[in-house]
């Protein structure tokens, strides 16, 4: 074993040679001696096993994109990217690999630590399951890289954490509108039709995307010119309109002669390969597919460029979907189903044939035994096989799409989020939260996943709200919408069910969901501030509240939380419930909304509270001497005046924000291109109405040029100030 | 259309000439004219159709076993009894078809009322889920009969109701004792492993179950003796050790030449033809089965006297599963998956065909187009077909096996429960609420199944403790034991996953449950007594809190449950939390308890409370004015001495109990042989510590000889008091 200090507090240890993951941005300068600070590692033949011993209170956060609750303690997970559409409880694996977590000890004089597993293959979490009070972590491999990180709180440990794998991914501006996706949208008059639905009924929207149906035959950067003749001038069109088109790209390359992509690939040997060399192939889709092997530099390369030809009619935004990589069946797995009929026909059906037959027919798809079939070719030349680097596949595609980007346009942001992830991935894109289901526990699930994903640094990221799957009440999507208007990525998607647009159900539905679309647009100053701020401060822009507060209850409150410097949210989550439990670390002022001009507030004292929240109402709260920055709505984003920035202060005593803002489509922020406007309330006995506000543009350019300051004082007294900038 | 008044608020709104489902027990002297009063019907083609429009803050109540909150609405219910182990929410029907709701207006002007379909085939409820403001119930036939309850108050509607469909089951008084159950203790080696497992662990324990394995081939009735030598000699040997053995009795009989239940069977045509008249075949659990016509009375007695054969070898309780019917698949079904299989095969493996493959693999099991292939022959010699009556199916299986036990043990309660069920047969046993998983989620729906099935009637009923499907873990046990120790059917069960007894875990959960079941012995005179108390009044003994409490608040609480008149539980489902928030419509007293020998009590004030609770503690509620009678634990429940009884008092004024006790084991309570204690509690001036106690047996034999009195009054004052009686 060889050890290695990166930071000031984190610590490598690196065993045999570990695959180059890429996950670690930081160099790494020198090893030195140095022992496991915390855990206890064992190798043992083929298999390396960490062993920590767990308190009863302690509290383990991380796991990325998983279920559960927020406190991962009593389950295992699998790191294991795995396309799994039912996401119930028991699930260990889902679309990505996160193998990073932070252990709280809920213990004044012991200091948490983190745990980020280096490795590309199957990585086991038993935390607590087994045995209460024992974390095991299963590698099967001599080779891999483990690194502590110490600190005296777990924030530092975020900030460590993202120092070592990168700056997320930042999205442009409109990507924070909201979004509208269906499985699908046929063609181009069913697009026009639900653009007409929003405009028609007063609903913001920016995007509208196109799920694999656009293509001809699912084949990727092909449009179907019978569904959406002439593109480019439909894209141009709809880009007035204030809506931009969002194609899917599928992993997986259809077998077809013809198909330029797939002749290209198979010319330069681009696609995985079986053990005997030939490539590997299996049925998504669009049938039998062979599969990019993205693993290798000059395929990224190829690939990426691929999307030029999108690009180049107008896309600014993809979302890149089956890349775990998803299999529906290989042939081989076919052929020994038909085995198994043949079996249980001239054995009478037995029942244990029966059950043998449902395990296989379910088992055909995303089959271990397909992906240890499959073999990569690194530009190095070393053949790795899949099963071994498993969880680089869907990240090093979005990487592919990245990189391409940069080429294709290297002054402009790209929409992008993919499905799969890894550790890294969050460098090159958001990713979504995959097919969930119309269910109230997937409101709850979602709520839950969002600091999870974030402490990897996922920042962009939404699950679909209304659910993916099965039917979505009008209720359902109220009240998920109350939450996901919050969430950095906010895309309503269904597949193949009941409508669930906002304005598929009824007057009081729509409505509601218009006042909520409302709020949100007004909220993107505040939603794209903080995201840019943690960004560029390492932070998440979703915290698990213990982040934040020191004491025990914080640390394990699971369905509120706290999005950027200034805002807690406290979602409803529970079907016909007319309001809900809160907990208040310190005193909050409370927003309640139901209409987006309204402005009822409130101060309530730290401690828990009932809400009374009617099915159209939804709450905001706002810390004490925090700021909550608004300007008007509109039906996009573009459209956004943002000559008006009105603000509502909770005022204690003094009050301050760092407004961030830019051109939002540009990568000029990169090079400091950026503008900060400061923003100050306090108590000044001198102003008449007892408070001064002031207003300072630190650097760039602010377009707003007044500014209304809402001020609730923490006696409840309110005193609206107005400034020209 | 005919109508008639059965009780003074109970329309029955009569079409055609409905099927005779024998649900209602009240006599119909006469028709009358009356429309109905709520409900609007229409009658089309071959369709019923009822419409009542919602008002947007009405509550639905009831549906029995299902899922979802326990406000109903925003939801779709089928009732058609289903074997699906996998209750996600957005399932439609489970086991229990259970066509009665309970609408409760929201509105002080406007009274609730109830709506019973007695049919006894499929029923749609789209309770405001296609349009918000509409509840849609859809009858495929013309012949159906209709009830309306009105009354004054939620409460009243069930007192009706049960009027209508009779008094519910009484279990043996040990059947309120733990239960162990798990798929499978293969042997008597296993049982005496588990039983050992209790006793040396001490705690207490009453039956353990023998799954499927216990048989000869799964041919019911028998005994394998391989694996249980000497059986009714082994049965007599655990009773001795306070612990009896609950065999499983499944509805679908072996194709077995030489098998006597099957070829008696096939000598009296008392097996369920196809159309041609052949015996319809389906796959079970022994493979190829027949099953019983259960709806004719000639096949109900001598399927109940099958019972006779393992009784007379000491055995006094079962469980009749798989009796929706659960249908594996039949030849038929194979048949077609073969076809499509070759079809695949010589299309080259479609992706479409893949698809259909996995849905008719998926379609298998408990197929329509086999429960349409069922027919039925009643003792009048009407043939029906399966899917028109579907839901008597597994009622008549348990009604079978009662009114056999009824011939062949007129005197003795036997334990009896079962997995399908209707409306009526909470008459003959309770329901266990089936195959659920070991998720957080399921402690919840069991919490609010409860109150639902109980409406119903079915009193004597729980899930499997722990979860049956998927591995539990240590925490998720000790947490939702904390809430089944307050049902009356408390049984820990799994099926081939982790063990999950309370001491197959570490010793910190080992001693926290065993704490929780002592408390649960503790606790069954109160238990048992508002048991029967509930059965004597047409009452319930889960209840939602809006059934007690008129205030907005308590109509949607859906986590909560009241439980006889004196008690509420607050039980925690939620991972990983060491607290909650709570609820009190009036002021309570809390009993936190953490060891069974505690008495940490505190007065609460009516209002919103969070609680914490460590992972070993778990909150009692005792209503102001109410008591909690308590006795000693022991190994089971027979060899309780109940001598003393310990009655935790809230006293606020006045306070009383009426406490219900019999033989335990007879049916003569049925006569009027039972004894009630008074008990009554009030602050007294004349007396030295203020408080005056009285205690007074009314009738009957009540074994207690001292009472201690454990008096909290309203101020928090402590007083204790003994008498001797």
């Amino acid at each position: 074993m060889q050890h290695a200090k990166l930071l000031k507090n984190v610590h490598l240890l690196r065993f045999g040679q570990p695959f180059k993951t890429e996950a670690v941005v930081l160099p790494l300068s020198s090893f030195c001696t140095l022992s496991p600070k915390c855990i206890q590692v064992t190798q043992t033949d083929s298999t390396t096993v960490i062993h920590y011993p767990l308190e009863l209170n302690d509290i383990v956060y991380g796991m990325g994109e998983n279920t559960g609750s927020i406190d991962k303690r009593g389950k295992k997970f699998v790191c294991y990217c795995t396309d799994d559409h039912l996401h119930t409880p028991d699930k260990q694996s889902l679309y990505g690999s996160h193998p990073f977590l932070i252990v709280d000890k809920q213990n004044e004089n012991k200091q948490p630590f983190g745990l980020f597993i280096d490795f590309p293959g199957e990585i086991t979490f038993d935390i607590g399951f087994t045995n209460r009070n024992l974390l095991e972590v299963t590698i099967p491999s001599l080779d891999v890289d483990i690194y502590e990180l110490h600190a005296t709180n777990k924030k530092q440990i975020i900030h460590q954490f993202r120092q070592l794998t990168g700056t997320p991914y930042v999205p442009p501006r409109w990507g924070f509108g909201y979004q509208q996706c269906r499985w699908s949208y046929h063609d181009s008059n069913e697009v026009d039709k639900i653009i007409n639905g929003f405009r028609s009924n007063d609903i913001p929207c920016d995007t509208i995307y196109l799920d694999i149906d656009y293509m001809v035959e699912y084949k990727n950067f092909t449009i179907d010119n019978n569904k959406f003749p002439n593109f480019a001038k439909y894209v141009a069109e709809k880009k007035q309109q204030g809506i931009r088109l969002i194609p899917i790209i599928d992993a997986g390359v259809p077998v077809s002669a013809g198909y330029s992509v797939y002749e290209e690939g198979v010319e330069n040997g681009y696609f995985c390969k079986q053990a005997d060399g030939d490539q590997f192939e299996a049925a998504v889709w669009p049938g039998l597919c062979v599969f990019p092997d993205y693993l290798n530099s000059d395929v990224r390369q190829w690939w990426g460029n691929q999307y030029r030809q999108l690009i180049e009619q107008g896309i600014e935004g993809f979302w890149n979907d089956m890349n775990e990589p998803a299999l529906f069946y290989s042939k081989q797995g076919i052929e020994q189903v038909h085995e198994m009929m043949d079996q249980m026909r001239s054995n009478d059906c037995k029942v244990q044939d029966f059950f043998k037959l449902n395990d296989m027919v379910r088992g055909l798809s995303n089959n271990r035994e397909d992906y240890k079939s499959i073999y990569h070719t690194t530009k190095d030349g070393e053949i790795v096989n899949n099963h071994d680097v498993h969880n680089l596949y869907g990240l090093n595609m979005t990487r592919a799409a990245a990189e391409g980007f940069a080429q294709i346009c290297p002054e402009k942001r790209i929409l992008l989020f993919s499905r799969a992830s890894g550790i890294g991935a969050h460098r090159y894109a958001g990713i979504w939260l995959g097919d969930n289901m119309s269910w109230w526990e997937h409101i709850l699930l979602n709520i839950r996943m969002m600091p999870a994903i974030n402490m990897c640094g996922f920042l962009y990221s939404g699950a679909d709200v209304g659910g993916f799957g099965c039917d979505a009440s009008a209720d359902l999507l109220i009240r998920w919408t109350q939450f996901a208007l919050f969430m950095p990525l906010f895309r309503n998607h269904a597949a193949g069910t009941r409508y669930q647009e906002p304005f598929a159900f009824d007057e009081y539905t729509t409505t509601t969901i218009r006042e909520h679309i409302k709020l949100r647009y007004m909220m993107i100053p505040y939603i794209y501030s903080e995201y840019m701020r943690a960004v560029q401060n390492n932070d998440c822009y979703c915290w698990q509240l213990g982040f934040e507060y020191s004491d025990t209850r914080s640390a394990r409150v699971d369905d509120q939380l706290l999005l950027g410097h200034s805002m807690m949210c406290t979602p409803i989550y529970t079907e016909n419930a007319r309001g809900r439990h809160v907990y208040l670390p310190e005193p909050m002022l409370l927003w309640k909304v139901a209409h987006h001009t309204g402005r009822e507030m409130c101060q309530l004292p730290a401690g828990d509270h009932w809400l009374d929240l009617q099915l159209d109402e939804l709450p905001v709260f706002i810390r004490p001497n925090k700021m909550l920055p608004l300007t008007d709505t509109a039906d996009n984003v573009d459209a956004q005046a943002l000559t008006h920035l009105e603000v509502l202060v909770n005022l204690h005593n003094e009050a301050s924000y760092t407004l961030y803002h830019d051109d939002g489509v540009s990568r000029a922020y990169q090079q400091g291109d950026f503008a900060e406007l400061v923003l100050a309330v306090k108590f000044d006995t001198n102003s008449p109405d007892g408070v001064a506000v002031n207003a300072q543009v630190m650097c760039g350019y602010i377009p707003y040029q007044q500014i209304t300051f809402h001020i609730i004082t923490s006696s409840g007294d309110r005193i609206i100030k107005n400034i020209r900038l």
